[in-house]
């Protein structure tokens, strides 16, 4: 027998009341680095101490698995629910590609199936205590990212990914105010793909251009969060599967994405602190 | 009074009727140059002296006005429909970014709306006689690209867009399964964002990783039409809507998009002559 829609909300009530802190990370276009991102914030907030979960919501083109290197790992069922696939002790990962039988498989599905897959993300798998639950949601600013949103309510808030270039804070623009819609607030904005350093002569050159990023965030008055330098070793890490934080904590890649991590904890407690008053 | 949907039906077939070839551009993935690739692509057949219709169907994140410098634009209504946007005598552009009041506004839509705007971009506007309509599909696999090639049946293709590396790789072998659901040929592969020259040093370093394109292609024995180099003129050019094709006539990159042109007229050209025999 299929379960009543209540019982279902009251699952999720109940999962979610385990979470302190929920975080969405969107964009308003793909590419520009949003699973990345996810993925490297949630591995910096496990090497802080805390208890992670990810759970990547792009159900059309799920990177989660094959950033963090886990895309043969399976969640697994128990007699208390079905468990999200463990990376570390600290961070437990679900994504829509475990669930995809061939990998080669495009995910054409209509909408109302897609948002109970997700609500299943929610009610059916054994989340536990969470300090942190980072939603890598779809790309964009449509009715699928903000469906998946309005199942997570009270969250601290959104991060919001983009590249420096004009095209792209087009829909950053578009992203600000699809956050407010979702009735949380913006927790800041990442600007990635931020300048390339050629490793032959040292020199570095703004591909993409510069700062359009913080010039946003200062225009509507937002948090800016930091620049992620274009680094062809994340394109490879994230090929490869090998965790980018782990590998050279001298990086400036590496630092950038800490001090990152470091700004949405700090923004997130000040709020903490806000309500407490 | 609404027409009905037979009358739709009707104006979509008679419209249709009128246009030679049909051309999709997709891409598994956002962000890997799909709208870039359309717009040139569009100016390289005009400067081949074809007539061409370019339909930015990407409702979330419309780039097309951006790129081609025609954001203030808007199509004007007439006796005889509605006239898509001119940007010179022999390419029509329309695109949901002209419907759009507000730049910075998300398109929330549902899906049975989407469809609509969609449909009336065939049914209501004068495309008129042209040798190539060029419809720049939204990113991903999902349904939403789906439904919108089934509005025009019998087209000739589509294009995939991706760029080297294997995330993306992941998706572009999710776009080649999802091409065959359409019922339409792959016309073939793109490789966008292969390899940047320093422009201090001139060295090639190939951030984004290398030739998984043309792997791809081998891999599903599908046609490969060629790579463009991450060149950040093509940001420039597409930040400023000045058209990148008449900038400069040397350029590797705009040498690159005139042999994918080629390509491209070529393959379709093979596959009329198989239906004539």
């Amino acid at each position: 027998m299929q379960p009543k829609n209540i019982e279902i909300e009251q699952k999720i009530t109940k999962n979610l009341g385990k979470i302190k802190h929920k975080i969405f990370v969107l964009s308003g276009k793909g590419g520009v680095g949003k699973s990345t991102v996810s993925a490297n914030v949630a591995l910096s907030l496990v090497q802080n101490g805390y208890n992670v979960g990810l759970m990547d919501c792009d159900i059309h083109g799920p990177s989660i698995p094959k950033i963090l290197g886990i895309e043969d790992k399976r969640p697994m069922s128990t007699e208390n629910g079905i468990e999200p696939v463990l990376v570390s002790p600290k961070l437990k990962v679900m994504s829509m590609g475990f669930l995809l039988q061939d990998r080669d498989s495009p995910v054409i599905w209509r909408g109302p199936l897609k948002m109970t897959a997700i609500k299943q993300f929610i009610s059916d798998f054994n989340w536990g205590d969470l300090d942190y639950l980072i939603v890598d949601l779809p790309p964009g600013t449509g009715d699928e990212p903000l469906s998946i949103a309005q199942l997570i309510p009270n969250s601290d808030g959104a991060v919001i990914v983009t590249t420096p270039q004009d095209v792209a804070l087009l829909s950053v623009r578009k992203s600000i105010n699809f956050v407010k819609q979702m009735n949380t607030p913006v927790i800041g904005i990442v600007e990635n793909m931020s300048g390339f350093t050629c490793p032959h002569c040292n020199k570095t050159i703004d591909i993409f251009k510069k700062d359009g990023g913080l010039k946003t965030s200062k225009d509507f008055n937002i948090p800016f969060l930091g620049k992620i330098p274009l680094d062809p070793k994340i394109v490879e890490s994230g090929d490869s599967g090998v965790s980018f934080m782990n590998e050279d904590s001298t990086s400036d890649t590496v630092k950038a994405f800490e001090a990152i991590t470091e700004r949405i904890v700090k923004n997130i407690e000040k709020n903490d602190k806000k309500e407490v008053k």
